[in-house]
């Protein structure tokens, strides 16, 4: 880690590097208390800062180039929606700033670059005019210039019209900008593929395009795989990165994990393991990703697996290393000797691990609303959702049960088929 | 947390407090890049003591009473066992030492009590004198004592004869002393009863007793309910305590998890959601515990997940409950709204998690070795296993096979049956 | 098949040979389209002769030493139960001598003895007398001795109370009596062990003694293993028979498969398969059972299967192994060069099937209801069951459901977890 | 069943009347054990007609509208295939003229038509020519004419291009001619789409086209709406029949059930339950399909199944509802209550069912050979399997492992990806 060297990001990727991104800072601080699930807004920067850079540095140690400021869901109109004070208490433009820092003190440490991000918007939703919705953009993007990031992520769309207005903002930082969707190889709400997604992020001016959140590493894989054959069919050039989630969900519909009954509190039967996440870096190395990183899920070891598969490619292992020999190695030196056995690829490689759970099934049904924008439902409130409202939307949700189905089975397409297949194949 | 009172465990427990614990250092610090899996010694106090501090804040933070200091198999000859360096770098007393600062330290932030704690050693597994076990213990109690830890937790044990003789050495610091070994309902490998083992545990001197690590919580208070029935029929007076893994493992023989085969690189899947810890800590009420805290597996959401459920008899909730409204109540502030549908107890508690693994199973088989103390293989060595000792083990595993599927059927006792039964009764 | 020989029961055990029963004719006959599911009475043996010796014959042929008369629930109180005209149209004992001249028939055709069952009785759950019961047996055995059967069977018992009495009755005869449960390790649902209901069947007078129907053929032999070394330790001697299921019902409590939901339209999923049953037919026989059959779920094949493990112990392999070589062998002779390679015994052995079902789980919550003999919701009635007793159940059922989880966990004896454990493990 | 009504095949479709066809013979008679699984030829139908005059009575019975001569397999290359004696015993003319005249016989007991089936050849799968091939089909149908079949159905073929050949003879006999494929959406082995199968089936000469075998009635069912469709864009006149397995086969690939590792004799535990035919029935209704029938794993009681849903479009319930009242409702006369309570439609439908088996998975890794005609491991021969060959295809197995990964996933096309999905999505 001793080497300090800030190359910027495009000449690390110009140069044929592997970029290693982060995990995902909602999902791990709101299991260590700091994040509330739900608004899922990161005043933690401000609250809790020791936090926070604890878990940048967790990812720098296992492999992070790149050191994403923790600014999620902080543009103002989140920061004020259905009962979060967070806007009020600590303002948008404080929050983004402190994220920044928090970062950049980091970054410094280890040589990694440091970013800002911007992602989906209540205001979009709400079915708002572009202005309005690049002006909620530029609350954050000003102070992302301010602190003098590295470059610009615009990631977490559904609708790629909007990421192409957060594009729009970005540039005008004269930064270059990075952009992911949270979308899987059906593409995104308003029914554009996966290929179109990436082709007009691409033409928006975006150096990187790919996709984030949303699917486990395999269902989003073959989104990438569709947006690169498009993008060579275009002869649009922009390097790809995938952030997936750590969950296994090969049973998601349009709508990714947040459909799964089990989002957001019991995910925990679905976690990768850092087998999956060799398997995950090698696939996406071979695909020609080359920003690979990770989203709602993603734990250090999980980014330590990533640097560990690519060790050869990168001519380093990460410092986390230090305490993790690779394929279980470590286990050599366990007291029992039945466990030093399982210090093997070999072992690891094969092994399909039980839940202990004999009353839990393998897949559940998604709830597969596809509402999106411009209905009703989704428009912003300040207020917490009332009893009244609930028991509405469960109404309704009995109502849409037959009608989605038949939807449903209708718009199942292909590509997103194909992922589902490549999430269940194991190497074994 | 504003209250800052240090009144002692006994005193806490005498007036009818429920004294929760805190988590599992080495696995969480091992996924945050700060422990070795293999030897899983705890030398990050002082390589890293920011992420051991920050991991104590988090269990603080969720609503653990006592901050046990991060000293688990910090004993000299495991930290100088097959090929670690930790003892000749740092020193045991220094390792020690500096882990009851960290731990002193956060828990002075919040009123917490901070503790020392010893567990099995590789010298009583090599067949070593009494007199030298408990020198070893010796060497990591002295430094409790000088740093002025509140108690001594003595844990972790595979047979009682080790716990009785540190039991004894904990005595001599004058200290209270806990005492909780890594037992199921069958019992310790010596063959003797868990009643049997909190009979002796209490005889011994130890005012607390219970279980922790090897299983999940379910089986575990099969485990302490044998030991609560053996001390009441004895007339024995001694506080209840249970720390049991985060992983379900209805599946698990004698030694525990350490036999299942995703031990210990793949077990997501069968981690426990908040929802289980939910169950966990009113069964651990009901029956009497007092004690309640938890083992490998366990992050801070899961503690919280006990001081939640436990909030009205504790008379508060934890200070991580400023991000986290009970029985998923944050969700009522998401933008989907049929995510907001999921804000109520009767989702949470009546979903049966799919693993999202079409390929995997509900149950393993452990290896089930069933080898202890005195048998060649588990002598202490200085050096790494070697690969002529892999090839042995694996040879042996071989023919042991026959052999121990007769020896587990034969020796699978009721008490852990009723554990592994209850360890898949789910309220639903 | 060609040898004509009719040594009876007693000499044939005495000789220390293996008998193997027959298989299951309710469920199979139903499949087939000649019994219904709910009553399960046997009047096809009047209405189709020709299905239910087709079915004999397929038994005699897979290797079955004793064709039984298809009398099952074949009593005059069950014939007229709840609806059932079975008993008005054709009388109760007419059927039973239909059955036994099926049966005879089919006998003589292979050297195959042939007997009669009694079974339990609405007559007694409704809490009749001894005497009133026992005309019930009497108006079966009168058709039994008419007809000349080698032996007599009184099975499916749930209480050992109505077993002896129907021994007593059987006794009357002067002919053989053999005797099954139909109860799993936890004994009979009047709280008494498995080993005292096989003392007690002994004392009564069966020559035979064990269990049938309602468990798996592992649990089944858990059962079986305390009847033994209950007759052991009382110095009597029996001879152990065991007519297990074909289903899988590891999860099952005190009142076998019946209470599982699945019960009885979709059992598939649990069906035994081949493999499985060379494996009952070799741990039976390692047991020392000697009378080595099936009940509900055993197909013919099931039958072929047990008495092709058990071939070198009898010196003969069954008429229908003509078309099936063992472990797979007939394979050798498939187009696919892949499917030929699975033509071994290895294969076979080591898989794990697959369900074919992402959205089903492991296992299921029985019902647990634990009614028993004296309830009032068991009386017979002759009228089938109306609306207003239905919502009456559903209404119970609700109430019910906190108190039986409860009485569940305090009932659940070791015996019947030793029995699901070992229904779980397999040889892999 | 009384109506003696002999209608033929095309005016029962003309007429707009749904044909229930039978079920699987070779399965079926397999676990009665009449016939060998291998080579898997009906020469039972000379040497045990009473059992094959009894299964076709019992889909009669089930409401089966045609009865199928038992000549699956019976071409007399088959019959001397890989060891196989039968032609030399009996000859291939009398297998299928005895097969006929069964099948006659139980047809005129109930109104039924009768039928004669060929299907794919050894010979073909050897590379030999058309007429070679087309003379091995005239043995069997001039077999079929002579004994006055109603119609001919040519199925099981994986090549188009020999369902083309099988049809031209079939035309040569001057009856209708029905032709299916043991296809599913992905196409047949030759890489024709599904489309495009159907339409050479129907401009060969075909009435009635559609698939048998291979897949689950849900993936068949997708594969009949690519044919469906195809047909309506070629303006081609074709009725659909549709006579899937009776296993569920979500994860199968391009060869269906064959390649999974359960078959032939693991299957169990995928055996679809009568209330998956009433969907499938439903389903397949909905779709258009009019001639509904079953193939391997299809006993009586799912074509009862199927005859029960459809009882109100068909205008009666087979003779077989005497013993069955729809959707449970013989469970009104169960002796306990809470089984009672089962006896209503909501209940079965709803109900996902448990394995019993806790160390089983969802899904099974299909081999994936894709080996077809042409390949010198599917030419035929006279003897049986050596060892030599079996060693060979283990070690050709293992080094086609990592390209057959890779070209699984290459070729696993968009079509049977839909049929897996739709296969596994249930209506609960």
């Amino acid at each position: 880690m001793g080497t300090i060297e800030r190359r910027g990001i495009m000449e690390r990727l110009d140069n044929g590097e592997v970029v290693i991104g982060d995990g995902g800072f909602v999902f791990a601080l709101e299991k260590r208390g700091y994040v509330k699930a739900g608004p899922w807004t990161p005043e933690a920067v401000v609250e809790h800062p020791e936090a926070v850079r604890q878990l940048h540095r967790e990812f720098l140690r296992a492999g992070s180039d790149v050191m994403q400021a923790f600014t999620f869901y902080a543009s103002d109109d989140k920061l004020s929606n259905r009962g979060n004070t967070a806007s009020q208490k600590y303002g948008c433009t404080n929050i983004n700033a402190a994220a920044c820092r928090v970062a950049r003190e980091v970054a410094q440490e280890g040589g990694a670059l440091f970013l800002g991000g911007v992602c989906q918007t209540p205001t979009y939703l709400s079915g708002a005019s572009k202005e309005d919705t690049k002006e909620i953009f530029r609350g954050q993007m000003g102070a992302f210039k301010d602190e003098g990031v590295d470059f610009i992520l615009c990631e977490y769309f559904e609708h790629v019209e909007e990421a192409e207005w957060a594009i729009e903002v970005g540039l005008e930082t004269g930064l270059p900008v990075a952009c992911s969707m949270c979308i899987g190889p059906q593409g995104d709400m308003h029914g554009n593929s996966a290929g179109d997604c990436a082709i007009r992020m691409a033409r928006a001016g975006a150096k990187i395009v790919g996709v984030n959140c949303h699917y486990d590493p395999f269902v989003s894989l073959e989104a990438i795989k569709l947006m690169k054959e498009a993008l060579e069919r275009e002869n649009l050039k922009a390097y790809l990165m995938c952030q997936p989630l750590a969950y296994m969900t090969p049973d998601a519909g349009k709508q990714g994990f947040i459909d799964l009954p089990e989002f957001p509190f019991a995910l925990e039967s679905r976690i990768c393991n850092r087998w999956d996440m060799h398997r995950y870096a090698r696939e996406a190395y071979d695909l020609g990703v080359r920003f690979i990183g990770g989203c709602c899920g993603f734990e250090p070891y999980h980014i330590r697996a990533v640097a560990e598969e690519l060790a050869a490619e990168r001519g380093r292992f990460p410092a986390g290393s230090e305490k993790h020999v690779v394929w279980g190695g470590g286990l050599k030196m366990h007291t029992k000797p039945w466990v030093r056995a399982r210090a093997n690829r070999e072992y690891w490689e094969n092994l399909n691990p039980a839940s202990g759970r004999p009353y839990s099934s393998a897949m559940s049904k998604p709830d597969n609303w596809g509402v999106t924008r411009g209905n009703e439902m989704l428009v912003q409130h300040a207020h917490e959702t009332t009893t009244e409202e609930e028991d509405l939307v469960r109404g309704i949700k009995g109502k849409l049960k037959m009608a989605c189905c038949q939807h449903h089975q209708e718009t199942k397409k292909e590509a997103d088929l194909v992922a589902a297949a490549q999430a269940v194949t194991e190497t074994a």
